[in-house]
């Protein structure tokens, strides 16, 4: 089996925007798909992992985009390893079409976590470290690595109470809902004439249904934002869930 | 070409609910993604007919479950047309999985209308009437038609401005969109025991990004709600844009 998975998709009509241009949100679960599709055929899928109690859980993501496939469009989105650390792994993706042609790149960073302590576990070991078998190091993802997504001077903007829609089969806000909301803070006015050159997002706790999720953007800016969602605890402290970095052009 | 299409889906990890059931918002993108290829590829689609100034609009719609399918369970959406009037058709829909096993039925009433005048336009005389070719008149479809949706002593319990990821590319709020927050009204822990047996919705008028929507529920019984969906007008009027009845089982 190769190491690099390609899976088609399609820009559907309810999967674009007023522009008829794909929704990023659209693209960041079909990237979460396609690496669960990747992940699963080799024996180190969600599915496989729950039976052996892990899960893989999402750590950072950053989508960097040329252009958007439009309405019909049909797209490609190929994935592979590009590193395994003992508590890390970085998985990268391309989003290409027709003859060649390069939407967009992406990168993600994820842990592998025991369902029962929640901590970490050791990639090298678990499953014999055979995901070191998969590791595609020379394959070219051009765009720049995750960086440090840090919110200052952030004012609140949106409050929200996350509800059934957003709730993923782990039971926690889905993390491209995440993106989702973020995107929806942004004056609607800019996806007229600009699009989503970059989106960075840095998951830092889980939410759950219910929980009182507060937007605090800040506008670095007419094309450039800062995001930090925040939870409202029950003494009233809060606590960071994720944090997103905006970039139009 | 059949006259009646099928077309193969997959329930996707992030298309389920915290029950790894289809979300009925995803199923409801589908059956009308289904409808939008069948009518394309016999040359009735809205790509068509934008050329020709005029657009298909949906009317009523009523979706009604045996079960919904389980994350990565295949199942295919068969569509067809069961009657042509002067200005309104009536399209039905099959979900079905392997094995002959049916999930469920929708039934659809949509109107075309012309771009221009907003008006409804005569299905027998555009492009030569050639609609009535495609009708299947006897394919079963063995649930009870759209009723009539009426609301009434129904309590404000949300509102809500309609953003970005609410539009689609006609630049209307997209008309699943109702359906998800429609849904997300009901107490989440009824999906815990209780899924969506029969989602009816009446379209009524078309509301726009910014538009401010408050949604009216009724709550006939634990399992059984009404929602009207109302947009302000700037006089402070209300003006209802579609109505909904849920029934769980």
């Amino acid at each position: 089996m190769d190491n690099v998975s390609s899976t088609p998709y399609v820009a559907e009509p309810f999967q674009v925007d007023f522009n008829g241009k794909l929704f990023m949100s659209v693209l960041g679960n079909n990237l979460l798909n396609t690496a669960g599709f990747h992940a699963n055929d080799r024996g180190f899928g969600i599915a496989t992992l729950n039976q052996s109690k892990y899960t893989w859980v999402l750590s950072r993501f950053v989508i960097e985009m040329n252009e958007m496939p439009s309405q019909y469009e049909h797209y490609s989105i190929e994935t592979w390893i590009e590193k395994v650390f003992r508590f890390f792994t970085n998985r990268n993706f391309a989003i290409k079409g027709d003859g060649g042609k390069v939407y967009g790149y992406a990168k993600s960073i994820w842990a592998m976590i025991s369902l029962d302590t929640r901590k970490p576990e050791d990639l090298l070991v678990l499953h014999g470290g055979s995901i070191v078998n998969y590791v595609v190091p020379e394959k070219e993802c051009p765009i720049d690595p995750p960086g440090r997504v840090k919110v200052t001077d952030a004012e609140p903007v949106f409050t929200y109470r996350s509800c059934y829609s957003d709730i993923d089969v782990n039971g926690h806000v889905n993390s491209v809902k995440y993106m989702e909301h973020m995107i929806n803070l942004l004056p609607f006015q800019l996806f007229k004439e600009h699009f989503i050159k970059r989106f960075e997002i840095a998951y830092v706790a889980e939410s759950y249904i219910g929980d009182v999720l507060h937007f605090f953007l800040h506008k670095n800016s007419e094309l450039e934002y800062l995001i930090d969602v925040r939870k409202e605890a029950e003494n009233g402290t809060f606590e960071t869930v994720c944090r997103g970095f905006i970039q139009l052009i």
